[in-house]
Order: C-alpha cells, then structure tokens, then sequence
C-alpha cells in the first residue's frame, strides 16, 4: 500500500493543501481562498473541504491518509495544536484546529508556526539539503523564520522560537504591529519598505513611486524595486537601506544561532540582486568573524511552494 | 572502580579546575592565574599543572580519570577543539587546544565556549535542571549565554551560536568591543553601566558614584550599584536604565529562543533586586505574548563554580 500524508498551509489569504507521497513528491496541489473575515468555523470547514478535494484529484481514497500536517500564522501553540490570537486570522482566539481536523480525519496530526514549517520544507526539498545548521528567512510582509538543526526543528517551549522579525534592531524605533518597539521588522519588511517610501513621499521627496503605484495607499515593496530599476533616486536609497537593515538583522542571526547556511525566501528576495552586496557587506561588517566567515547566504529554492510542502514535511515527519 | 571527569574553565584572569565524579558531585577545585599576557604557551602549561594538581589533591591517578570538559573565551570552533582569537587571550590565534591537552592526557576531550559550557553546568546542577527549552545568560563585564534543548546544548555551526551580547538592539548605538554597533553588551554588561556613569560624571552630572570607586577610571558597575542603594539619584536613574536595557534584550531572547526558562548569572546578577521589576516589566511590554506569558526568568544557583561544572558536566557527557 503506498502512503500519503496531506500538507495543509493556512495563510491570511490562502489555504494550500497537498497530496505527497512517502518519498517528498507531491501529487496534487490546490488552493481555495481563506476569507478569514467569515470566521474559525467558516475556514475550518473550508479547511476539510480542501482535504477532501486534494484526495480526490489525487485518486485515492481518504483511508490513504496516513497523516497530516499543518502550517498556521504564529503565534500559536504547537505543543497542544493551538491558534492562539494571530493577527492575519481575526477571532481565532485559542482554537484547538489540531483536535478539530483530528475529529473529522483521525490521523496523526501536528500543527505548527507557519515559518517553522517553511522552514522544514527548505530544508528537506530546497536548498537546505544536508545542511547540519540550517536557517530560513522570509521576507515579505513580514519577517518570520524556522532553524533546522539535524533535521529536527527548534521549536522552543511552545513552538514559537525563531520568531525574529520581532527582535528588536532599534529599541527606540517606530512601533511594529505586534506592540514592540523597533522590531526587524519595522525595518526591513516589505510593508516597512513601502511606510519608508510613503513618508519620504509626505515630506516632499521627488519620485515615481507613487505613480507606479498608482496612489499612496496602494503602495508596495514591489513598486519601490521597480522604481528603483528605473533609476529613480529615492527608491534606489530605499533598497540601498532595505539592504543594511537586512544585513545588521542577518548579523543577529549569525551571532544568535550561528547556521552553516541562511536561506532567504519571500517576495523581497525576488529583487535580491538589488539589495545582495549591500546585505551581505552589512552582515559581515556586523556579525563576529567565527559567526559569519563561513556563513553562506543563499536564496531560497522553493518558492510559494514553501509553506505547504513544509507542511507536507510535518505530516512526513509524524510516521518516523 | 570509579568514574572521574576534569573540568577546566579557562578564563581572562583565572583557571578553575575540578575533579567530578560520574554523580556530578566536585571531589575536589582549584584554581590558578591565567596570566594570560605571558602568552599561550606558559598558559597551556598552567592548564596541565592544575589537572595534575586537581588529581594529586583528590587522591586518584591519572588513569582514573576518563574525559576532559574545557570551557574558553569565545570565539572558537568546538569541533576541531581550536582557540580562535578571542579578545580575552591576547595572542591566542587558532592554537588547537584540545589536541595539545589530548597529547599530555590522552582521553576524551571537548572544547566549549565558556557561556555555553556555564549553561550546561546550571542545566545539570542549578536551575535548570528539568526544564525542556533552558536559557543561561550571563551579566558580567560581557554578556554571554547558551541555550540547553532537551539536554543538549544548541551549539551552531562552530560552537558559537548564542553569542548574544552581539545582537545589535540599536544598529545606530556605540561601538562594541567586538566591532559591531549597538550590540546589548554595549548597553546592558557591568562596563556599560560603568560607562555610562563616567559619561554622566564628565556632562557634569551629581553624584557619589566616583567618591565610591576612588576616582572616574576604577568606577564598575558595582559602584553604580552602591551608590544606587544610597539613594543616589543619578545612580539609580543609571540602574534603572540597565534595567529597560535587559529587558529588551530578554524580550529579543524570548522571541528568538523561545525558553521556558531563562536564569541570569553573572556580576550583574547580584543586585537583580536593584532592576528586576523594570527588567521584567519592559520585557513583557515588548515580548510576543506567546513567548514571554509563561516564561519564567530566575536568579543563576551556581554562583562562580558554574563555569567549571560546565566543562565538567561537558567531560561527563563524552562518556555517554
């Protein structure tokens, strides 16, 4: 009989779900939209309804099912199956979503922060292969990440270790949406490339930032990059600072968990080549010398497919 | 026949040297001066009169003792067993420690960072022992700390992970010692507040602190304290300062590392009455919920030996 486990990754608008089988391929892959705003139970349901549907493209039967995994915004508690209060999911206060989907497919199931599990997933099928000292970073909206040590994730008390967009780069900085103050995030995030370019718009600096965008409340990271492409003067010290700001947080990294290699994946590493030398000189500059001279700093090789194979990796992880 | 292990703890000014037995209880502890300006040789020599000392004094032989633990100044690479070049041991570029001791004594040996081999010792004999997720971390003229999963130290690519005095919590602060800018030993170790006071005396500021220490170069950290508990105003402005500046750093180790418990040891430690309740305050206020609601942060139970059991404890769990 061959074996299956499912990978369910439930983002703020998205749920991606995977059928994969015991050697890491994957045989069916679908999304359905979150729609967070109808609510736990809403979602939930839609949750079920995309297990069921992934098994049924896949042509196979939901006893097939040996287990499943699951990836879910932080912060949250993987140890008892957990939603905590995470802001990208609103309402889901405590929802225990490892016993409820135990209920309807009663399997062995685990649950855990959404980075951990990319995490996991880069490293098993992307570019953190038979690396002893692994880290993931992603950088998009957020700052999140996962540490993979032997194969095994850090995971810490609760499962919410490696939770470093919300380490604190400048004490006396802007307010970051978690309620801290001066979080990596706040600084080197997409939506914090985007804050910088709207307030350097407010107070009067030349730039076609904003057209590109088309208005100043729609503006993004990815329209500060293309700006930058074009030559625009600003952007280009935008990304030039998205750059140290990325690099004096990847010295933390270095100095704090000390990997062989850093992954970085998300929708700011497309424009890597932009920011690359600046990152990396920061880092070096920054970081202590036994903690980065051997560091590699790589992009990460999975792309969107991150979250729900790492998912998928969890789920693997549970029939060892 | 019984079981013996040596655990050295090379330091800046001293070497503490043990004789343990497979209990973990000391049988017997030494210690001799680094004098670590005369260089590695004349040092390492040191090194192999205490062992043989340790032993004469515990009345055992050589042969009965079957591992060596060594905790040094980071950094260093704890898998080839090599020194680095680390600020503490002037001279000491890559000398291949462990081989050199291995030669005289001919059992097996392992080279630790000191911090992380302190935070074995407080795992196996202080307050951490039982706890899944531990943190030790260290408050003296540096900051420094090691992290204990599951009984087994996270120890990065080279030995070097948790060199978090170098994590930067204000990329636009003072220089550190180490290079880099802003890092939380540059605000919150005993020569910061040191420093600060001996700012705040040279801006014209009022107060005792200088009168305690004798004049403005021997002020230490614990002058400040001193003068704090004499009702100093400035003083104890100073310390409460010290106060916030460990607790975003706590609230940054939380986040990172995500401990059940995280114990303080170090100089610092000492007067926790003095800043605990700012300290534990502004950690909570800037700590993600999840990773800071249970966690609990107590005063170190080793006190000095904490380092030698370390390497002691380092030792014992080659024989497992």
């Amino acid at each position: 009989m061959a074996k299956f486990v499912i990978g369910l990754d439930l983002g703020g608008t998205k749920i991606a779900t995977c059928v994969m089988d015991a050697e890491g391929e994957i045989i069916k892959k679908i999304t359905l939209p979150t729609l967070a705003n109808e609510g736990p139970e809403a979602v939930i349901s839609r949750m079920k309804k995309s297990v069921y549907d992934a098994i049924k493209m896949s042509d196979i039967s939901k006893e097939d099912i040996l287990a499943i995994g699951v990836g879910a915004p932080g912060p949250l508690d993987s140890e008892r199956g957990l939603i905590k209060n995470s802001p990208n999911l609103p309402g889901w206060i405590k929802i225990p979503l490892r016993d409820v989907l135990h209920k309807e497919f009663k399997v062995p199931l685990a649950l855990e922060n959404d980075a951990n599990a990319a995490a996991l997933g880069e490293y098993f099928y992307g570019s953190g292969r038979g690396i002893k000292n692994f880290m993931y970073i992603t950088i998009s909206t957020g700052i999140g990440g996962g540490v993979v040590i032997d194969g095994k994730l850090l995971k810490g008390a609760n499962g919410n270790a490696v939770e470093i967009g919300h380490t604190t780069i400048n004490f006396g900085g802007p307010r970051c949406g978690c309620g801290n103050i001066g979080c990596w995030e706040a600084y080197a995030s997409g939506t914090a490339l985007a804050r910088f370019a709207r307030e350097g718009i407010r107070s009067g600096k030349k730039t076609i930032i904003r057209d590109i965008a088309g208005d100043e409340d729609s503006i993004k990271g990815e329209h500060v990059f293309a700006a930058a492409k074009q030559g625009d003067e600003f952007a280009k010290e935008l990304v030039d600072q998205e750059g140290f700001y990325l690099g004096v947080g990847l010295a933390n990294m270095a100095n704090s968990f000390n990997p062989d290699c850093i992954a970085i994946g998300g929708g700011v590493s497309h424009e890597w080549d932009l920011f690359y030398d600046k990152m990396i000189y920061t880092m070096r500059e920054r970081g202590l010398k036994a903690n980065v001279d051997n560091l590699k700093v790589v992009k990460a090789a999975l792309g969107p497919e991150v979250g729900v194979m790492g998912a998928a990796a969890v789920a693997l992880r549970l029939l060892k």
